[in-house]
């Protein structure tokens, strides 16, 4: 027996829009990624893959983007459970800057192991910088664990666990389980899912509001590589993410 | 040490704007609702009355009103824990019938009385019925306990133990606490809140967007009675409410 995970990576935000490298800093979705959001709601409910629980980051755009979704899907009412482990990989001292300004000033080389490197983080952000979270009250809980910057092996290790013992437990009870969050959260949980190597994953881009739906066997792997629900939407938004910054 | 509780009644609905009895009838809010909403999250941010955790029922529109307060709050963020114990009284055979209708049809004493008696019941809601909630997959977990119809002391008896055994000790934990919930599952835990009795309870109207705030004592009672965050607007909701139907 399996059960569905649905991956779900947030609409476009101000900051995509904007082309600014956003981390944990907390700005909302833009008026198409609301769309986006909504469209991928409709899609749950056209293919009757319909969530019995929520799982997000406490970010706003991903749980903006949950709100929107169970709302096209009418699904307003299942549980919902949030938890930092499932915010977008911290940006360290990228964050507020702009994606193609970094890219000229730092070169390519330089940019691409920022993005993609696997375990090599940005510089530290200090907690007296103006995109620094160290004032945010959701945070209050979390203390010593708040990081200051992330490569994708940190992203992994904080959330892996998580995964193992809070999400896969809903799965093995026979739900159908919805986890909205970020680009790069998704993309660690992608490659713990499908045994991507740490080399590989660079390789991997997770479009916007395109659910991603796996069948997960008891135990705790996929029966096989996920299913995007609009696969000619996701290609094309995967292709788009690959090309930010240039 | 006293802590805050915000009771907050949903915007208006679909069913609200067409005078229809709703109940456990999942509608969705008005554009008017939703601005209500928005506007009772402002109020919250303006007084820094800012909850730490949130309980809703399990209806749409509760759930909307929530997450358009928390938006504008810039509180989306806050664990949310959802509960049908927390749903509108179920109106029985009256659900989607037009209040105007219902009143001329039968009367005002009868009238009255299934609105505001505190323990008669309107006639069951048969399973069969197109306004029942019989399939509902939200209400699949509580079987035995789903009515089909409900007095205000009904709710009480439901609601009740819910306030005393989840949402006081939050409460008692220190953490401020916001109920998106409705016109008469709010006014049964005002009774039971500030004491009121079964006759007097029949006077109460609660409007529907505006946050009323209580201070709770460790002993689970209010400091006093609780105060609206916009007193003239909310004076001027509740005599709308008590104005429905006629």
């Amino acid at each position: 027996m399996t059960n569905k995970l649905i991956l779900l990576r947030h609409g476009q935000s101000e900051w995509n829009e904007k082309n600014l490298f956003t981390g944990w800093v907390d700005v909302r979705l833009t008026d198409q990624g609301r769309g986006e959001a909504a469209r991928a709601g409709e899609l749950l409910a056209e293919s009757g893959v319909l969530p019995d629980v929520l799982y997000t980051s406490v970010l706003s755009r991903a749980i903006q983007t949950a709100n929107l979704a169970l709302e096209a899907a009418d699904r307003m009412w299942i549980p919902v459970v949030r938890s930092w482990r499932l915010n977008e990989r911290h940006y360290g001292a990228l964050q507020g800057l702009d994606k193609a300004e970094t890219l000229q000033k730092y070169g390519e080389t330089q940019f691409m192991e920022w993005r993609r490197s696997y375990d090599t983080p940005p510089p530290v952000l200090e907690d007296s910088n103006e995109w620094s979270q160290a004032n945010d009250a959701r945070y209050e809980g979390i203390d010593g664990e708040r990081p200051q910057t992330e490569c994708l092996e940190d992203v992994v290790t904080r959330l892996i666990p998580y995964w193992e013992n809070v999400i896969l437990p809903d799965l093995r009870a026979g739900k159908t389980v919805l986890v909205t969050a970020h680009g790069n959260s998704l993309r660690a949980l992608v490659k713990h899912l499908e045994g991507i190597s740490d080399e590989d994953i660079a390789g991997l881009n997770i479009p916007t509001g395109m659910p991603l739906v796996y069948e997960i066997g008891e135990d705790g792997t996929p029966s096989g590589a996920g299913t995007y629900l609009d696969p000619e939407a996701a290609a094309a938004g995967a292709a788009a993410v690959a090309a930010q910054g240039k």
